[in-house]
């Protein structure tokens, strides 16, 4: 069983997830993924994954079979386990939750090749749809607080597997980094009855150096303090604190904005590779004592979604410290992703 | 001049360096670094680097020529700029400080081909000095809120040059990992009127299944809630706030226990790419207003070094929630460490 460990020093939660375990020989640093002849994520394959929890499918196929358009799994090497009841235990001065959770896969498309900014807009639309059905399911269960949706695309972003995928983690706790977006949210509220995203988004609209798409329903901007370069910040223009109130009108245009920003960093940095990572409210279904201290959480948070292409290396300075140093000015950045040319 | 920029969702700031700004196109993912023909770190290379600040010498050769065996100079390619005021900005919601700081680099060995662990313990002894003689004078300014010591060693932990080095970089503010510390740090403190470090210490010596080397004055152990596998947190087993204030007699052990971390670590893991950041004090000469929120510094916080060796490729989920799935369990890896044959 995996467990949930706290730091106490750094308050932070880390999992350890010893069933994944490697000897240390086993590590093979920088290593060149092999081509892979087969793949598991492909369609006649499905015998090969844990079986699907959702399909969508144009009114063809039966369930674990080929016909579906986008497919959801329960990830075969999970860092998280869904069974059991949450056994929280204190060690000395540390904390310790048994490694309850949910994780699982997204397969995008049944096309292996298929690269995300190719996808017709109607399939990304669809893509988020899956994401939000998964999401509103899994916050049904109250032993999560949280629920993180995110992407790697290519070797160096993370990705083991090169067949279009995302992956959905639940968990008993609240990650540090939307504890801390949690708590500047609240304070700002507190103090002005505004939200601390809304006012951004109008300042980076009223700026627009660091603008990069502005649509009716969103915006993409990049950060005034960009950890790294052509950091990318999605958001809905219009207040709303979690993705799963979206829309299916929403959706399209959103699937729309995704789509433009995804061909245009393609365009611009020769396809590199990025993670994105969907920020979203907690579960306010969970029990949690959490919620006492954030009751402003619909009027004050904001859900975003923050893209982050994988060109420079955090080395010992970044993860000793939690300090950033990057190379290109968000304007810079923004200003290439504005002109850069798109193919028809 | 670089910027530092504070973001406001994320309570942290960021190095806007732009002057080592890269044009999107030349972000080359993945390279592999071409074997390096000239090194400016090399003896005689001398003029090829800034004029040294610090070096030690045997009694022989003028200032930047051959004959030291410890040089510190500046960088070439700073990422912060010693010259100038503090120039403190608002704008709308976000705040700026232009990039004052220093950003030195110490070079460990004439050697190029020099392997800290194979290093004489006297020579890293050396190297300590030389870090503790430069962190003394750059905390005189006091500009300067903190002093960074790191170390990055292999391609994949962020060295560019082979060549045996080491960096120091002050900044004009607390990065967010050391205020997140320093806070867990005073909290401790303010309730029990203990350091918290001294309290893991205790700990970690009675349960014993997380350490690593354990002597007379320093313990090296696998941290409880280690982010990734094989990270090591060395500390003194004296209550000691600042890592300056250590004798020659301490550097001494501190050598011997740095070399034998080193050493084992190279034996288990096959020569790992690895990251140590030293975690100290801020500087108390600063005139910054966090002091008022710190002044228990003294009693309740505690020097450290973290070293992490680079096995695990952070991916989106790490990056984007600050919460880190750990293969290993320390428990493990301190088991591997502590039984590994070490050359005679």
């Amino acid at each position: 069983m995996p467990e949930l460990r706290h730091d106490p020093i750094q308050q932070r939660w880390v999992i350890i997830a010893s069933e994944r375990a490697t000897r240390p020989m086993e590590y093979v640093v920088d290593v060149t993924h092999q081509p892979q002849e087969f793949c598991p994520f492909c369609p006649c394959n499905e015998q090969k994954t844990p079986p699907e929890i959702l399909s969508l499918r144009d009114g063809y196929g039966a369930p674990n079979s080929p016909g579906w358009s986008v497919r959801v799994v329960a990830n075969k090497y999970p860092a998280l386990r869904v069974e059991g009841e949450l056994d929280r235990a204190g060690e000395g001065l540390y904390d310790r939750i048994n490694g309850i959770g949910a994780h699982e896969i997204v397969i995008e498309s049944p096309d292996h090749q298929m690269h995300m900014a190719d996808q017709p807009v109607s399939h990304i639309a669809k893509v988020l749809r899956a994401y939000r059905e998964r999401v509103l399911d899994l916050m049904r269960d109250v032993r999560f607080l949280y629920v993180v949706v995110f992407r790697n695309y290519g070797e160096s972003a993370g990705a083991s597997l090169a067949h279009p995928h995302s992956q959905i983690m639940t968990m008993p706790i609240l990650p540090r980094t939307i504890e801390i977006e949690l708590r500047s949210a609240r304070d700002h509220y507190q103090r002005r009855e505004r939200c601390l995203f809304c006012d951004i988004i109008r300042q980076e609209m009223n700026a627009g150096s660091r603008m990069v798409i502005e649509n009716k329903d969103y915006v993409v901007f990049a950060p005034y303090a960009s950890r790294s370069p052509f950091e990318l910040f999605l958001a809905p223009r219009k207040h709303q604190h979690t993705f799963t109130t979206s829309t299916d009108q929403e959706f399209d245009s959103l699937a729309k904005t995704l789509s433009e920003t995804l061909k245009r960093l393609r365009a611009a940095l020769n396809d590199p590779p990025y993670n994105f990572v969907l920020h979203m409210a907690p579960n306010m279904a969970s029990k949690s004592i959490w919620f006492q201290e954030f009751s402003t959480i619909a009027e004050g948070y904001h859900w975003h979604l923050e893209i982050i292409p994988r060109l420079t290396k955090p080395a010992g300075f970044e993860w000793g410290t939690g300090f950033h140093i990057n190379p290109t000015p968000p304007e810079e950045a923004a200003g290439y992703l504005r002109q850069v040319k798109l193919e028809a």
